[in-house]
């Protein structure tokens, strides 16, 4: 893995010609103009990622999940146990977690990388390819890596995206699987919104009054340490980050250079898409949010992302879930342009007047 | 067709033994309690409708589509001429619609009924065995049905679900086709919510300023011809509804007879709620809102019903579009239930400190 690697292409923006096309197309299917509301938006998305209008249905959903502990979990800032991540990681791969579930009734396969969990079983060697070590610094007190461990954890990112894109896939969702992170999630979007440390730390996993205090304590700490980095994305992943979440960063910037939509989860892939947006500018074009989780730092990322999300159903367990409770939508969205008759094909008239556009 | 089938039976609730089932079932799977949000909720609801937990995700969902034109349309109260209600009748036929699609997309099939198109050709005969006129009256000044064809009408619907469930289907959605509908459906909602006509009037298939005009006109007058009649359902059926409305009411009251979920879709059907629900007290605990409109009467009516949407997309197509937008969500709340490991079959250690119950 090569450290030079990080040097991002410049992104360019989803296809404009395909967007209007979409756009004009909608305008001819048999029904108002604008009345399937969102769905018209992603279908233009769409067919702007995709670069043809109408798009194609999506064949080949993947989700990626980056499994890592924190440090920072020993000071009490989660409701459960850091043991717990070595555990869902297992019941990930018999297919018992709630991101098994999901992904396969949305027709979604699932991949998931041990960048930094906490423990060594045979078992999880053939997720551990990208590992950079076990659990990553308590970001209270010390880094949560090094400066090398940083850029190999962003560059797996990036290879894993390769790999996703060049396999087939077409479209990308980063799940995430750790006791913790959501801690070193909301130190991230402070520093990168500006905000105080009570205005990002949320419920987590279900924390209680003190716990939520401990986390706000650990937020604080954290935040004084990352603040004469936050300009400078690689350092602030190593200062308040971990592998997981510098590898996911990685992913969704390398996603959008291979110009592949992404559907963001919640906090935590919010979170590690506000440092990919500024390792890749630009990248956002290429994603967009698919639910909202109650957690305030991650609705401060979307904003800060200029990301509306799709749904607000209070899904807030991470691994992916979110983003992929909303990917049957977007295969609406695309089947919607692709399938529909036009007014003129099925001899439909139009409105009497002219109908106001959405 | 019995006039006197309209006799409906007790309407019983959904099981609450395996409500609680599913509840505690949720409480044991390997997730924090309540983090999976409304698509908890929806699997209780589904469990309790099937009287199982945990539920079997749905084999059969059904679209029925309703089309009827409405006398009313010829005064100017929406975008459309009214023969486009036959045009798109077409195309549902063909596959061309929009409902078409999204429903495929969702693994739903569809029924299209002709209850009262203004219009006999021979393409429509196959749809056309319950139908009861051609268009219904025109509202605002005349009654909409006969007294014998309301309840004509009435029966064809709990005829029509009746088939549907002894047919197999699991889930079914009612669908609403017809240029004009929503002036009777604002009709109905403002007579049964108390509401005054500007505050039921919205754009419906996009109308302009002076189109909203004559709508609120129009909901004013026949407004004015429903209100003696408003504690009686079939009465205000026959006075301000129509053909398809008082099918679908029929409909969406024997789903509840026969213990069958519904989603329910935009204005029309949840009018058509709304008066289901006087002729057959308690169906409402069988149906769920599948997503609001923007139509200021469908959020009175669902207020009402004291029934939350799920979706909030813009999507004000009808023709059961917003409610099978839904559709995955449910089979995905189905799958968690059945499908997702608990803690004592993964080895998943559950939390340090009690989690807060959703």
């Amino acid at each position: 893995m090569e450290p030079d690697s990080l040097e991002f292409p410049e992104i360019t923006p989803p296809d404009d010609h395909a967007r209007s096309a979409a756009i004009a197309l909608h305008a001819k299917l048999i029904k108002p103009a604008g009345s399937l509301g969102r769905l018209e938006e992603l279908g233009v998305w769409i067919a702007g990622c995709q670069g043809q209008s109408p798009p194609r249905p999506f064949t080949r959903p993947r989700v990626v999940v980056f499994a890592g502990d924190h440090g920072v979990a020993a000071k009490g800032v989660s409701a459960y146990p850091a043991e717990v991540t070595a555990q869902l990681l297992g019941s990930m791969l018999t297919g018992g977690a709630a991101i098994n579930v999901l992904a396969a009734a949305a027709g979604a396969g699932v991949r998931v990388v041990d960048m930094a969990v906490d423990t060594e079983t045979s078992a999880m060697r053939s997720i551990g390819e990208f590992k950079v070590r076990r659990g990553s610094g308590s970001i209270d007190v010390e880094d949560a890596l090094t400066d090398e461990e940083t850029r190999t954890a962003i560059a797996a990112g990036r290879m894993i995206a390769d790999a996703e894109v060049d396999g087939g896939a077409d479209l990308l969702v980063a799940g995430d699987l750790g006791i913790g992170n959501s801690t070193p999630a909301s130190v991230l979007v402070a520093a990168l919104t500006g905000s105080e440390p009570v205005a990002v730390v949320g419920r987590g996993s279900g924390i209680d009054d003190n716990a939520w205090m401990r986390k706000a304590a650990a937020v604080r700490d954290a935040l004084r340490r990352a603040r004469p980095v936050l300009t400078d994305p690689v350092a602030l992943l190593r200062t308040s980050g971990g592998a997981d979440i510098a590898a996911m960063a990685g992913f969704l910037a390398q996603a959008a250079v291979r110009r592949t939509p992404v559907v963001l989860d919640g906090l935590v892939a919010s979170a590690a898409a506000l440092v990919a947006e500024d390792l890749a500018r630009g990248a956002r074009r290429w994603w967009m949010a698919g639910m909202l989780t109650g957690e305030p730092a991650h609705a401060l990322a979307l904003e800060h992302l200029d990301l509306g999300a799709l749904l607000d159903l209070d899904v807030r367990l991470g691994e992916g879930t979110g983003a992929v409770t909303a990917l049957p939508l977007l295969m609406m969205a695309t089947r919607v342009l692709a399938e529909m008759a036009t007014h003129e094909q099925a001899g439909v008239t139009g409105p009497l007047t002219p109908a106001p556009t959405s």
